[in-house]
């Protein structure tokens, strides 16, 4: 089969590789309806040394079911499901306090580990039966780019909500105008904002961030956006930061223009060894939490909102390519031209 | 009146200064009846650079009110009030939200700032009405050691609990074995903690944690005392750290014996610039959270307890001095030859 392989930053590579096939008796094969390139992708797209073999990449999919092992129960020949990004059991007491990216038995897609890539015609995929959502809906429904967003960026923007603890009449700021942070919007909406202030200055992103539900942009940067936000949301700063980047300038961003008794919920991979400013986020008594989103379990919640038309994630993404434009794909991503590429080998 | 001055580290004198009187219309003047030493305190008794006239110290007390300025309407003359270690107005929209420390006509007491110390015959309180608890019991009352804790250590090691997220049936770590770890042990135990581990090695210490509610003790210290409780508590760590100490060191072991999706409160002052281990904490999903308690927030739902013998918080104390005795007073905690001291001027 075909599949994505990255060798090194800015070397991304469409090869001939070994069929996905099962290994372990709670594995299942699924073939890749449609598959997306990741923010997170460009993380190793701009920073990965060399690899002898090439890493397969890609992380978040929806497919269709064609081989399980003889200890897979729930998952059936034939389904058409979503892929999260991790998979997990469904059974350990991690995912039994929903957060399966803890999963005992879990680990990622994409990352050279283990698991393969999403970003192929085929994907091995590891405890199915926790890992893997059926979906009620033929491949050919109309609303399939939001689901696909149920595998990684929609089930992201949630869990930065909730880790910055946004709730009815909350006041919220979100950083990042990636897909993530578009899809923090669409959550912090969800969940009863009163506010949203997007910071950001692609008209495009801010377009769609509008449509979404933000109330305000601020294009700023740094000291000044921190200044802005704190003038927007009344002197104070906002009761709640959802931190999509992942880098220690945006985590001072975030706790500069957290109101005392705010939270801070990050989802992008942190690229700094500390969390700066210690002493203002205490003497605040700001909250930072956040980490790798476990999106299989918000499934069950943010489905219904999808097959119901409420919420339309599905917007973020921008373009479309078959497997030999992948590495396009990347490029327009990385030069910011494109917010989300679907991939449909 | 004679007051206590700290003029460099190590340097602690009693001295005359001129007496606490109104200054503005919202203020109370107190006398003090019982003080305290505080952990804090021991800070700049370390560290503090030669200050020419002195620092006024002590934050924490239970005084007799003796005059209020003309805008004060709860307080009374002749109030037994306990005096929490910041001052607040009661009526911003941070004391609404129950975070006193950072009210908007807020500030602190003893830290050099323009309230006074409690260290002293007597102080002038700001914001009197927002800030001053009137106590209904009588000044000889059996339970004043314990009442004396709610101006500070009480209510910080429930702050510690409540940001750590502890609940009935979690199992919890308390870092530090000062009287705020201490006071953090009765705090997760009334918070309904299953397993509750105190890291410490003072005899006096871990048998008073012991009577307090804890149910484990781990004296070794960094990396072995991470390797101790993830053993003692299943394997995965605990859900709640309860972080008293406030060093880089103290951080990271919270951060290490953290269950994925766990939470560290963090109480003690922190000394370092950055929260260290992000990305550890980002892959586990850990909330880090806590700051100056809301003492005064607190007192409503501690003090109940406390008059129905239900907590015993002032066995914290192990020393009572004069206010002559104060530098002896400091010299024992800083030596940890003392608990916490009561300073009865």
């Amino acid at each position: 089969m075909r599949a994505t392989l990255m060798y090194r930053a800015g070397d991304v590579r469409i090869e001939k590789v070994p069929d996905a096939r099962l290994i372990e008796p709670t594995d299942a094969v699924i073939t890749i309806t449609a598959a997306c390139i990741c923010g997170s992708d460009l993380w190793p797209y701009k920073e990965l040394e060399p690899v002898a073999s090439g890493r397969p990449m890609g992380h978040e999919a929806i497919g269709r079911v064609e081989a399980i092992g003889k200890d897979v129960r729930r998952i059936k020949v034939g389904d058409l499901v979503v892929m999260p990004f991790a998979y997990s059991d469904g059974t350990c007491e991690f995912c039994h306090d929903g957060l399966n990216t803890s999963c005992v038995h879990g680990g990622f897609f994409g990352v050279g580990g283990p698991a393969g890539g999403a970003q192929a015609e085929a994907v091995r995929v590891p405890q199915a039966d926790g890992t893997l959502f059926a979906l009620p809906v033929a491949a050919d429904s109309a609303l399939m780019n939001s689901l696909l967003t149920l595998s990684d960026v929609m089930g992201t923007g949630h869990h930065a909500a909730v880790s910055a603890r946004v709730s009815a009449g909350k006041r919220v700021a979100v950083i990042g105008d990636g897909a993530v942070g578009l899809c923090g919007v669409i959550a912090a909406k969800r969940l009863g904002a009163e506010q949203i202030i997007i910071l950001g200055h692609h008209p495009d992103r801010i377009a769609l961030a509008k449509d979404f539900g933000a109330t305000d942009v601020v294009r700023e940067r740094g000291e000044e956006a921190v200044e802005r936000v704190r003038k927007l949301s009344g002197g104070t700063g906002v009761h709640s930061v959802l931190e999509c980047v992942g880098t220690e300038q945006s985590m001072l961003t975030a706790i500069g223009m957290a109101r005392p008794g705010g939270a801070i919920g990050r989802v992008g991979v942190p690229h700094y060894a500390a969390i700066p400013a210690s002493q203002p986020a205490f003497f605040n008594n700001l909250t930072v939490g956040g980490g790798p989103a476990p999106v299989r379990a918000y499934i069950t919640e943010l489905l219904p909102d999808v097959l119901e038309g409420k919420i339309h994630p599905g917007r973020v993404f921008d373009r479309v390519v078959d497997l030999n434009q992948v590495p396009d794909g990347y490029r327009a991503m990385n030069e910011r031209k494109s917010i989300k590429v679907m991939v449909t080998p």
